[in-house]
């Protein structure tokens, strides 16, 4: 455990070493390496190189920032193996699922290539009499990223790459608990060719979190977190003056129709509820059974199919999911377990003690948990759990299932099963989620719409990435324009009087 | 003075005059009416009946909705004479002042007519093999606005129209300074059509303003105001967990250069700079001249022109302006003069102590200044004055008079005079401001571009009206969609053979 | 019968009655009017006052342009009943479905009220370093339109409104069968304040119509009517260099599925089919039922809803329809009944000689007609009928509907009645049409999408009104620029150093 | 000169060398290999490849069609020198010009790869009470691209990449003067993993063009090529009920005002008109000069400029342009010439019989010729000349010289020198050409804005590349959908009472 990782400011790892912490292989649970805490001065320095490279870069013209992603995109897929091994020893998920969460990341890069379509402005001729106004979006300046341990990849690629190629420069604050795979993206994009500066991170705790908040230099924050981190950074960023977005937590339900296709909701679910140990903001993590019928049904097929599902470590790609991040979120996420046993619901699939070989036995491991008569008072019914534990609700009607949601206080994902057409578009258009799955039960937005939830699990007026990206990073600037007289064109006759 | 203005709710006028603040007529300097000041009782019943509205409101069609526009629009056209005398009366502008200012309202009310086209989302289909992905943009709810005396009617309508035909429910709490005008436009929006609820005014203070800030179910906040206060709106709104964009204060600068038409720029900057007092936003408050030749003729123009310039009563249409909000702020705009010419500026023409006819005596009026050799460091120059006060700077170059530009705290509005390309290409392009004119004293966007400062002048991320309006005023909501199976479709093929 | 129509150019209306053709009432039978034919010489009149407006209308801006549009809507509705008699008395339409006609064509002038927004070009800053270019949508010049008789003013206000919003100046070509409504249409503009020659009308024949086609004035050509005329006029406009965009016949298909809702069906079919008599390209007139019990069903319950079908006169609002257009056109729609039945196909309903009142004798009436067991083979499923006839073909599966949608040579309107997404969801996908219903029968795009059939339905590359109109009326225009020096912006430098 | 270029039809090159033509290395002027000139027979394989291809490459998901194009660019740029010599060698441009126009290509492979966003369509919620409706995109089928000799690599480029990845598969029918390099792109692109049979490649003359106007199966055809030809592929491709957009010849004038930078104007003409032996559609082969004093400065720098350019063999870096196409096309340009000299006017600098290496002496050189004194009559003047020849005419005021580009029957490309606001906006407002630069003296849009010239250089009614190109190559679907009853959703109500 001798490595100290650093930061990456101006085009080069720095090293600022007076505090660390550990960073843990969650697999083994042994610590793996130490991580720098930035003080406010190393945060300073990387705001005041993204100030530095800012002119030139902003001046830069978007076709060929955009070349520089198109290159980026061919380093990510050639890195494809080594970025997926990092985010699994420090995270845990398994390196199948790193690869997933590489590939939405890598599609974030192919939008950003079509920066110079994307950043087209208005242009309106004569909006009076010979008048012309057009409107331009330009980039804000130094914007900061602040991203969340479970997906280390795929939320700073929501974030940088769009940032850069709208002309800004970045600074970003991965997640210390597994800072390696965010660093390294960023030295790739300095092999893709980017301009020292215009891509920074720092790693660090509340005292670089705070800098970027405070700093008068940074114009804007992306946040993606849980939600009393979302609301502090909300509030503090904007109190500051700067413009804001962040991404709070979820409770993502599935409404299960009587007419629904049971084979489909149970594999799905399987997926959606398990999947890198449920720690994902779009983890399906309530099932809203419509009828006992279904609900019966329904758990028998999940509880058939969670038989074959495997915990374990990271690199066994025949691994289901793998630990959760670290040992305290683990006896969290058992806690909820706990209360929810307690408060009347029934394990129907208890993860709790899960079976793995003897050298993972200080791994973080918690087995799949399932969860029948759920009920909306219920402590693991109200908080998001984020770990591998599906919950089943049952209702007597697909309005009871709607209200529970309507009722929620989050408001990120949500789906319904059934084949019918009226219900899902009902569902679809009354259901005060942000993103909703139509027999889909992880519907995270493609690269080329944006990602944003609903009530408390997101603030702010524009989503990540996507068309509500390009506009978070760019300002609009307009501009209208009257030549007074036509002095030139006109005089031309004047003044050549001897020509005639 | 027998008159209480009340507020508009749920389709009728309230009267909730526990508290009252007096409404002068600036022209004379007479108290004219007073104003209820609603309890937060009074602004929770507002909001309450357009959380009522909104559901209904929501699942009308757009195209309906928008045909209240239309009809609206045509109201505002006959009543267009009442509402100027309306405005004048309370706020003092020339009844031909207030006609421009309604016009630009309309204009706002042309633009909501399209919300069909507007409100379109985004389709995709086979996001994935046979999986289709749409985004919608949905209203938000109830949505407040908070709106400046400077423009009674403008501000106004360029929010509660957009914000209403996009499927919204709105709470106006207009200045209470000049009440009237914003009272009669909510009250021509029942008679096109709009069913009660959809749109209310509450008059107020501080108390109505943080009710609005602080109540739940308000879920955007729109400001129109001066910087501090716009700060604070934007603070509170967002530290609630709303969206919010808070339009603040300027400090416009033109900057004349040696090949400008100087006809023209005299021409425009008397207007620009005394047009309603001074007291707006895009007021074009200094003038830097580049060179002293080109100041020394520009004074000398605008000397020339201030000579026939008439201040009076409102209701007098040959007058050029008329007189400040109230006798304080007319003191206060005298002071930022007397502090000019103490802090060593030449004062070239002095409004103070201006003639008007005794029946006017007590009106707060001000005449046309213009003051020579400012410089940075007077107070005079770094703060906003809103009044009809025009300042002039001089520097040797275009560089140096960008960085003045660059240096100052408010970024809204600016403006170069010249005819060479070059010059007003690179200037519209590097001036950290929002909104450039290029020959143009007063570049306020048309009503399908969107206005927004940059800098201290506005926060948020989105303009006002227009394009971003829109989007300020929705929310997005992607759907990803995927029928599981062909069991109806094909199944029609099994279920069949017996009918051959 | 003394009244004779004429033209209207430049803002008067012309006579040109060296030949005139009659004008019936199809509810009488009676000669009612006559109609001018222009001649040569008439329509390029009209083509050089169109041509002399242009200048000045392309200049003015488009806010003011917009805002006569304003105005017509206004106008429109007023004269509403006025109108809706015209076309009734000229067409045979019952007048609420005249009203239904005319309020189709209010939506497009709605749209083209929002022409300030539709208009935008796109802004594109630093293509290079310091070189800007945007694309500009500029107005063709003279621009004709040539309208069948089905829809005398809906069509017409698909084309003019636009098409003059955008800058255009117009020559329209109506039927030469119920010329009254588009003639009042145009005088209406000029009372909302067009300048004359902006929007003209030629009444005429192919002798018209072949003088717009080859003029090289006119710029382009939208034409809507049947599909061997579309042909004509597509390869006649295109082989003059003209654009020209060409909607010819359909043969609307909707599909039945087993789970449909069949009073749905039944209700939604009999307007589809029968209403304005089936003169409509949008017309249901196959109805392809999957599995005979749903084909029994269906049409043991249209059969009953026929029972209270009535048709009649234009002007008695119980009708549910009219007359056909002339009483040669009703002679072929026998022949087409006559015909099936001679084929093999059984007559459920037989609308020939229907009952009218006495004084209606002379009428083109034809009464509803359903045929079953229609085959792909008869002639009367291969033509477009364009009569009140439904007929029914039977299928086994949905895949055989669906070929033999595929294997007509139309591809104008379809539609599926189902209440399964996935059944849906493939049918508007694959099947080749351009207007697709999904449970409702005559999917007309509304007036901010765009109306276009695909196969033999309509030429060119752009549908009519909506986004793909404004196209349609515009080229584009790119303009890349680069100021060359900085000689004026630095040169303020050097000029100046005696100055400080 | 034993090789035979064939032609490349579903995945592999087919040689059909019944026919077959000389291909010549216009730098020695040797014939140097043969092309095939495919039968009728031949195409028809190609399109009946393409249309058997069609509908998987239509389902397959826009992201993964654009993903090909990620690696199409890889690839491009792995093979630039390859591509270049494949140019250079048969169409005589010099290498670093031909990198320059596969670098144009290259640009918009990048634009296709925006596919996803690009192809979204527009979603419309409630159109009418709980009546949605959307317009999708869709791939036409087969389309077909017909180019010309002078961009062998770039003008392909503008279509396939963005055909393709529309959805759409292709016929390509390259020049058979220089057919080599687009038969290498196509081969790349099934390196890139394109499915057989999406690009096709067939090679031939009137036999080819004619098959792939009149095939039923080929949906649109893209041309590029002289104004009679343009005609009659236009005129021919609609009467075969096609949409085309067909691009011809050009005449562009440079406006050169009396206070343009002079420098720019010398430096910039040189390359713009004699670049490519001034085979180019964007040359600028007419210099308008504003005053005698203009046209001597202007002439005497580029007379003086023309001394160091050098003319020779494709491969050697150092000249500037390179031999004609054709021993035949060298003696029209010639004969251009003559024709001015013998109408009257002066010969600055003669080009005709330039000095070149022996080894060269049969390649088809002309030298840069300057001509003075140009007025409109001459044939010089009137028609496309597509040699190195600049020809300057003298004007008197800029209106005169705008006049004189609005009666050329040619509306391509143009351009003013000058610094003026005023006169570059009106200049670029009012002529009548497509493309308009303002000191930028081959104003060709860049890929994410479209090409297209106005009258008689090019037909139809959308330019090629960037937005209109995607438009053309897809056509329109609009779906209303409407689910009638709510029989599931609360219907699970009434299934489920005892449930409780």
């Amino acid at each position: 455990m001798t490595q100290t990782i650093g930061h990456f400011i101006n085009g080069s790892i720095i090293e600022d070493t007076a505090r660390t912490q550990t960073v843990f292989n969650p697999s083994t649970g042994e610590a793996a390496r130490k991580v720098a805490l930035a003080s406010k001065t190393t945060v300073e320095e990387a705001v005041a190189a993204a100030q530095a490279a800012f002119p030139a870069w902003r001046n830069t013209p978007p076709a060929k920032r955009a070349r520089i992603m198109f290159r980026y995109k061919e380093l990510l897929e050639q890195n494809r193996e080594k970025i997926c091994r990092l985010i699994g020893s420090e995270h845990g998920k398994i390196v199948h699922d790193a690869a997933g969460e590489l590939q939405r990341g890598i599609e974030n890069v192919e939008f950003a290539c079509g920066a110079p379509n994307l950043l087209k402005g208005e242009y309106s001729k004569n909006v009076g009499p010979d008048i012309d106004s057009w409107s331009d979006f330009q980039p804000l300046g130094v914007v900061a990223g602040i991203t969340p341990f479970n997906f280390p990849a795929m939320v700073p690629l929501w974030m940088f790459p769009l940032a850069i190629v709208c002309g800004n420069t970045f600074v970003l604050k991965p997640s210390e608990r597994d800072p390696s795979a965010p660093l390294f993206l960023a030295q790739l994009l300095k092999e893709a060719g980017l301009p020292d500066g215009v891509m920074n991170v720092v790693n660090g705790d509340k005292e670089a979190v705070d800098t970027l908040l405070t700093d008068p230099r940074v114009q804007a924050v992306s946040f993606v977190g849980s939600t009393p981190i979302a609301r502090y950074i909300y509030a503090t960023a904007t109190a500051n003056g700067k413009r804001c977005q962040a991404l709070g937590g979820a409770k993502n339900h599935a409404i299960v129709m009587p007419d629904a296709d049971l084979d489909n909701v149970v594999n799905s679910l399987l997926g959606a509820a398990f999947g890198s140990s449920g720690e994902r903001c779009m983890a399906l993590s309530v099932a809203v059974a419509v009828g006992d019928e279904t609900a019966d049904r329904m758990i028998a097929g999940i509880k058939e199919g969670m038989k074959t599902m495997k915990v374990g470590a990271f690199s066994d790609e025949s691994n289901h999911f793998g630990p959760l991040i670290t040992a305290e979120h683990k006896a969290k996420v058992e806690s909820y377990i706990d209360s929810a046993e307690q408060q009347g619901a029934t394990i129907v699939v208890d993860g709790r003690n899960p079976e793995v070989p003897s050298e993972l036995a200080k791994g973080f491991y918690l087995g799949g948990t399932l969860i029948d008569r759920v009920t909306p008072e219920m402590t693991s019914y109200q908080e998001e759990i984020f770990g591998p534990v599906l919950q089943v609700v049952r209702v007597k009607t697909m309005q009871e299932a709607m209200e529970l949601i309507n009722r929620h206080i989050y408001g990120n994902g949500t789906c319904i099963y059934t084949r019918d057409g009226e219900a899902a578009r009902y569902f679809a258009d009354n259901i005060p989620v942000g993103m909703v799955g139509i027999n889909i039960p992880l519907p995270v937005p493609v690269s080329y719409h944006s990602f944003g939830g609903w009530k408390q699990s997101a603030f702010g007026d524009l989503g990540a990435y996507g068309p509500d990206g390009v506009r978070f990073y760019t300002r609009r600037k307009t501009v209208t324009q009257r030549w007074p007289t036509s002095e030139v064109r006109e005089g031309a006759v004047f003044s050549m009087p001897t020509l005639g």
